[in-house]
């Protein structure tokens, strides 16, 4: 399993810093929607953050204008972009088309998609869907449950990324499991005094 | 009616120097999306833009953590902020609660948003809706048809703003129909040959 560390709510300096301790440790830097909407994509330029290891994940959240944002998001150098399956259809062919044109990810953010929408949106092979509650939803989510009760109702779906409040236990539990592909930490990691320390704990367990 | 002229997709240079002149003449300028997640907030601050006359609308289509990019949009000195209809109910209400706040507006996009989850979503009485075609849907949209159609579904949302292929003929009838209260008009002004000559033509047409 991967450990996607996901950078949020800091300045870039920070960002940056955060980025340049972790990229020889976990397998994705994910560099959070407000640091794009606060700093832009071109600040968060793959070359400029130093990454050497490390796959970058940029979480533009795309919701329209499918091929100008993919096309900016991966000349920026991102590995991986994600785009909400709340978007129209055509907006996800699109993003899909340009991320395989550019031998990239698309990586499907499904918060606010039902079962409906699910359904038509399950095609596209090479996508990573990431289930993940908003961080404005507070109410209780359990990752492990989540992809289980997932995986059921999708098992045509591959290639799975979850993320929402997951701690060692959860990543113990993810790993053991064996369907998420990555598993996604924030402030567990970014937030704990020692940050590389926490990223090498999560790595023990997810691999 | 108010005109909001929609810049998009251009260098910040351009879209600085578009600000600028377009200032004087419409009633509001609109940043793009591109521009927010090419430059970020902090370059499209109003002040720094020069703003004087224009009321100006940063289109951050937020669709979560709509705390945090609704204070960092107001802060940067944004008038107006645009929030997906299409997210959770969770943010529609945060990002009202800080637009009230700060005495500022939350605009509505409606992308995507579907009958029933517009009954869920009718109730913020200050908010501005927006009707439009998402850039990636090709298909038909006509401008006066669709807010027509829109009002009599929901006559108690009363600040409509639409946008869509608006061009002077289109401006005309929406400012006949005396339904909408803003229109936004993109590349026939930023795009034409003489963006001041063709403000002022829509101008003429929407007061």
């Amino acid at each position: 399993m991967k450990l996607q560390a996901a950078i949020d709510r800091v300045t870039l300096e920070q960002a940056k810093d955060l980025a340049c301790q972790l990229d020889p440790i976990v397998d994705i830097i994910e560099m959070g929607t407000s640091l794009i909407k606060d700093y832009g994509f071109y600040a968060l330029n793959k070359e400029a953050l130093g990454l050497q290891h490390a796959e970058l994940l940029l979480d533009a959240k795309t919701i329209d204008e499918g091929q100008y944002e993919f096309e900016k998001g991966f000349e920026t150098g991102a590995d991986i972009l994600t785009v909400m399956g709340a978007a129209s259809q055509g907006t996800l062919e699109t993003t899909y088309k340009v991320a395989e044109r550019y031998g990239r990810q698309m990586f499907i953010d499904l918060m606010e998609v039902n079962d409906q929408k699910l359904a038509a949106i399950d095609q596209f092979e090479n996508a990573i869907y990431g289930l993940h509650h908003a961080k404005d939803d507070t109410g209780a989510f359990d990752a492990a449950d989540s992809v289980a009760s997932f995986h059921q109702k999708y098992p045509q779906i591959k290639r799975i990324n979850v993320a929402g409040g997951i701690d060692l236990n959860q990543a113990r539990k993810l790993k053991a499991q064996g369907i998420a592909e990555t598993v996604i930490v924030g402030s567990k990691i970014v937030k704990a005094a020692d940050p590389v320390a926490a990223a090498k704990e999560f790595m023990k367990e997810v691999k």
